[in-house]
């Protein structure tokens, strides 16, 4: 969050619309990646030809440009002007820090989504930022890194598999978008074996460490949550025919889209729901131990006080000589044993007792 | 719901429309069932032959095609290629882990729902998969595995009983939803007497362990919950006259059902409140357990306590020999009988103190 | 809540649209009353002459025909078929289970309500399914069991008191409404006077079994509230003049109905609020009082444990004769009262201690 | 709550429309005022001359009539009768007890609203109902009891400060308004200093009064709330141009005054969640308060006990003289002094570990 | 809050759209400053000329004057008639305790918002208003003291830096807006340090004055909430086109605006979320330690209750020469070791036994 809100303070002062780029992947190098294909042609390149791009562009095959890394601005800038962005968009491109949205501008679509990366060592779920620009023939997406998510939608254009290759750029997007919410059930999968680990370490030995998980996994959900709750706008804008440059043959695949996010948002929310009963749970742990350890005490403090009482009164110095009253039992030939005998009856009845009380 | 995850994460990398089973009931073998009637005629198949299915459709007699198990995905591809329906509809069917909502296509409905079953033994609510596909004189109904719920309903058809042979396709859609929706009553009695069993329990002996069944209940109301919800919004649609092939003469029936779908939203509400209401309990009664504790401990250590220290009084060495001031009690004929008695009068008034306070 | 599912789970297998009687109140036996008027006429007759009620339906007088008692159904059907009702209404009105609803047919207007009962042993609000059939020119009402909750309206008809002679069965529903009403105000009164009650036990004498009190009247909150909510929805739409048979000049009537409905929400609200602080109450009770508990420990453990010490001191067997160092307060004229002055400032020292610590 | 419902169950067996006052302010004589002005002319009377107002309110000019004391209902039905106010209305007006509502008639617009105020004694907003009836040319208010809210409003229109004069009876009616509502502001003004002095209370010494008065404070706020709530809907409507009689030219007023409503009540829900913190510090303040008893507890019973026990051990009577190795402590010469030395050394060592664990 | 009721409750009794002065900085001079404006020239002057300003207006350039400093109402009220702003714009202008709105009049548009500081001392939120009067060709604005939030604005316009020469009174509103704006991002960043700060501080010494920061902090964020809320309310109206003098090629600015402040919603929503979860924290610790408390009780009890009962069996007076089974270890010749290392045995088992329960 802070991190979050550090990134951001860095443009503050700067005029709106200034394309500066707010995130922290900064180690490689921009990577450029066009597919070019209809249902008999494709093409698959790496490099970045603006001409190139612009007659296949001009084409009536549809062209998919992948931009993975947004650090080197003036790339972005380059690809912008080229397609007539409006200013706010390259900004919003480069800042990766925005809300998952969708702006129609006249020439093109422009959409933002969240992607969800699960960091398996610090069980927590990472953020990188998608967004895409959909026109007439073409689709751009610019990803923050190069990652994964997107091969088996390319290895599905490149072998002709599905219906993807008979469509245009609103499929394509579908199919990528339909990538991405996959990845969020796959991080959900993830948060759910970690529930279930935390829920173990719970009932076998809840610590104040249990606590924290507790609260960092709460704390996850909710910033989980407000990545797929505008995601849900997004996708229900694009399902209700709303958007230019979406085709009716394709509607049908968004609202199958939108069921996927809402049942994403379902299970983020059980999953909340779940981490506030541990809490709960967690609390009452806590209050059945300390009745644990109050048992303990009572138990001990019951049993030894009155033994210590008995042993007290055959230590006191009443002068048996002076009077037959004063503590015969001391001169008794079996006053020790009997005292003994005493101690032992005693702590007999008091455990007895507790045992009837179901302390132990 | 890691189960859910596990099972959804199988088709993570498949092609949107790819018709895969995701579910967990693979046991039975497919069975399919077909019923034909109007008015006079009436006709009970339990062979698939796909032109006398055809010829059933054609005609105008209602046809009811139940398919039982779906794990043969290359039946319910047959015949969803049979019927024109899209790969969208086809993947839904397969796919056991659907949110229930209503797809409406220019040729049928496609309506799925869940329907709950009470696991006795783990106490749990399971819930399997129907899906309906309403169409011009036919409807098709998959369910995940052979059960007796539409038997009543196939009985009255059979019998001709109520109003049944009159109606057509979209009357037997309600007719079944009413036998899935009656359900969930029957599930939400079993859960109301299990929750009185938990209320005896909280009352009698609250443990660590009803703790932990508090809490899986409420996690049952949650689960249920979200399976009725959309429930509500499929019926409410199917009322508000705006699905195509339902006819007005139904309406009322809808609007009836809709009616028991509110109430079972109710009782699930109200059975969370319940369930609330107990974990208050719950916490409060181990707070009144270690007050309990606590006051057995005072009690015996404001008793025993001063008792010992009247004993460790007379049991100093003070020499009385040196000075009549010197424990002259020591010497007292009455001496020990006094000390003794002492103590009894000291631990009767601590009861007393005790008694007044309501300590026990 | 369990009862009625019971009670509700009966029909279930019951195909749809079929009357059955689902309640409790079949003690008594079915009782039939016609009130039939204008501004001049007027007649009361209890008995069901099927020809002389057609007579009066069909002239311009309003006719009021109240049913006391469900159970026997097929009272309820020959009514319903004289009048045209839909089974489903038939089916309603026999059905104690209700929600409250509006439902509007061709030919009349169905309004189910819950009339609210305080049974003064159990402290607890019971509930009486009342139906209404609105028709031109005559109204008829269905009870599960006799009450004289409209008696009073059924005087004001008989003394043409009021405007109730001069108007329609419309009025004539708004005044039974009306009636009902007020009756959620009595039961609440009531509700109100028990909540003092359990007021002031929680401040003289909170135990578990006030707080099961507390529960108990929550969970009365939750389900007054289930009944009054859908009861809003029903006056509302009466309000909005769009139910048929309702006229324009008993609008304002209904709107004033409306907001006392409201108010009865406002107050269910409330008491509700008030109940969960009640909780709060309880359970900072039950802290307040182990906190009293650990007092009275601790300070007898902190008088009485250093006293101990004092006695156990000169209880040691050091041997003054070896060496002047060795206890040579046990030779001392005044040894034994300083052992014992000791003490009384000792424990003189803690009481003073505790008394500024502000602990008694 | 209560109050209000025993005098609302006054009149549960009326006929509605009836006309009884439900209230509890009987005390004074009703009070009628008149004030007719316009631009030019100006009247102030206490006489209410039925013929007079009449004339008045056929004349051109606004006419305010205001009256004091509900209680004589006979004046209030008078007056209604005069102006054609609806049975209802006038029910409304002299039933104490309604929620702030708009009731729109042909003729004219009834306003109900809730005046506060504090009672510095008992700590608690009383609230009194005002009702404006808004007709052409004439203002009729009617409160429960004299007050001096209204008397800035008068004085401005007896020496023509600010527009009051220029404009009708939609700008008298807001000005009345917004006297009510600065009404509300002071009364939250002197429940913030309430407020605060509870929070001292809160932090120099928590007792079980000090939960009980945050809980008044509580209920308080609801039902400010529920008073405040209602009239934002009164205000909303005045301002959206909806209610005849009101001229486009007190529209922005009227904004203004939503504005206003809208404070008050994000005022209100700032103390409801204020109020809530302070609970939350009163039940940690408990334990807080347990946590110091323990501490004290532990203390001393962990540095008495082992000294008792060091006393203990040099008061056992093991004998010396049967073997060197039986206590020789007890025959040396610094034998006692050893002894106590080691029970400071002890002690000492208990006070650090304890200082060192920061527990005082 | 209690202060801002005092400064509120100064005006209670003056008539509506009286131009009082209400908040509290006073100190400083009022300044003007105006900037003059279009794609060529460029006008910076801090002399408040009104024929000047007049002729300006009146020119197609665009026009921003700016006016720090509120409490010499005069000022206001002059420029106030000087453009026809309404009697209630110029209130509301000087009365700094306005909630954000939106206000259309035929001639102009009235925004108010509300800017934040960050106190580094007291770690509060310090809220300023600010008002923007947007008419043709002009923009004015009115601040409660000079800061130097509007300085990059007024920046950019000297050097022509970005688009904002090219555009309106439209543009220079958003550019204004979004400074603002970009100071709550600013702002949250200091709270979010802050909330760092005080998490280390729940690990590390949780203590009752970290409660009272954390309510404090929560308190923080439900007013910011409060300020920012409606907040987003004026900025989505501005997004929808329907204020007038915003111009078409400025929407999709508001727009982009917008996000922005949802995203400061969502931040402030989730700093509640963290701070609640941080009471809970604080919650739990306190029972933990509460928990160690007794623990190290319990320990000393159990360890050493049972050492001194030893203590005091060997302290008994039993007369070893009456009988050969009394104490006979007492003249044993290993006697007194034998008591030392019963005890050592016993204390070593206490230890062992508490090891193995984890308690330490």
């Amino acid at each position: 969050m802070l991190e979050f809100l550090k990134q951001r303070s860095q443009k503050a002062s700067l005029p709106p619309g200034s394309a500066v780029y707010v995130g922290k992947e900064r180690a490689h190098v921009v990577e450029v990646r066009i597919l070019d294909y209809d249902r008999d042609t494709y093409l698959d390149s790496s490099e970045l030809n603006l001409d190139e791009v612009k007659r296949l562009h001009d084409s009536s095959t549809t062209t998919w440009l992948n931009i993975d890394g947004l650090h080197e601005v003036s790339v972005v800038e380059d690809i912008g002007k080229m397609f007539g962005l409006h200013p706010l968009t390259i900004e919003d491109i480069v800042n990766a820090t925005q809300r998952p949205k969708v702006d129609i501008f006249d020439d093109y679509v422009y959409l933002v989504v969240k992607m969800p990366f699960y960091d398996e060592e610090e069980k927590t779920v990472e953020m990188e930022q998608v967004s895409f620009v959909l026109m007439e023939h073409i689709l751009i997406t610019f990803q923050e890194k190069k990652g994964d998510v997107f091969d088996g939608v390319r290895k599905r254009v490149s072998t002709n598999k599905g219906r993807i290759r008979k469509m245009g750029g609103d499929y394509l997007t579908y199919a990528l978008l339909d990538a991405i919410i996959d990845g969020y059930f796959g991080v959900l999968e993830r948060v759910g074996e970690y529930v279930e680990t935390l829920e173990l370490e719970l009932v076998v030995d809840p610590r104040p460490a249990t606590l924290h998980k507790i609260h960092e996994l709460k704390r996850e959900m909710i910033l989980l949550r407000k990545s797929v709750w505008p995601l849900r706008e997004v996708v229900s804008s694009l399902q209700r025919d709303e958007i230019p440059f979406v085709t009716d043959s394709v509607a049908p695949f968004f609202k199958d889209l939108y069921d996927h996010v809402i049942q994403v948002l379902d299970i983020v929310e059980t999953f909340r729901d779940i981490v506030s009963g541990m809490l709960d749970i967690y609390l009452s742990s806590i209050s059945n131990k300390m009745n644990e350890v109050m048992k303990v005490l009572t138990i001990f403090a019951a049993i030894f006080i009155p033994l210590t009482l008995v042993a007290g009164i055959y230590g006191m110095n009443f002068n048996p000589e002076k009077s037959p009253y004063n503590m015969p039992e001391l001169n008794w030939v079996y006053g020790y044993p009997f005292a003994l005998g005493l101690m032992v009856v005693v702590a007999g009845a008091m455990l007895y007792y507790f045992k009837k009380k179901k302390w132990f």
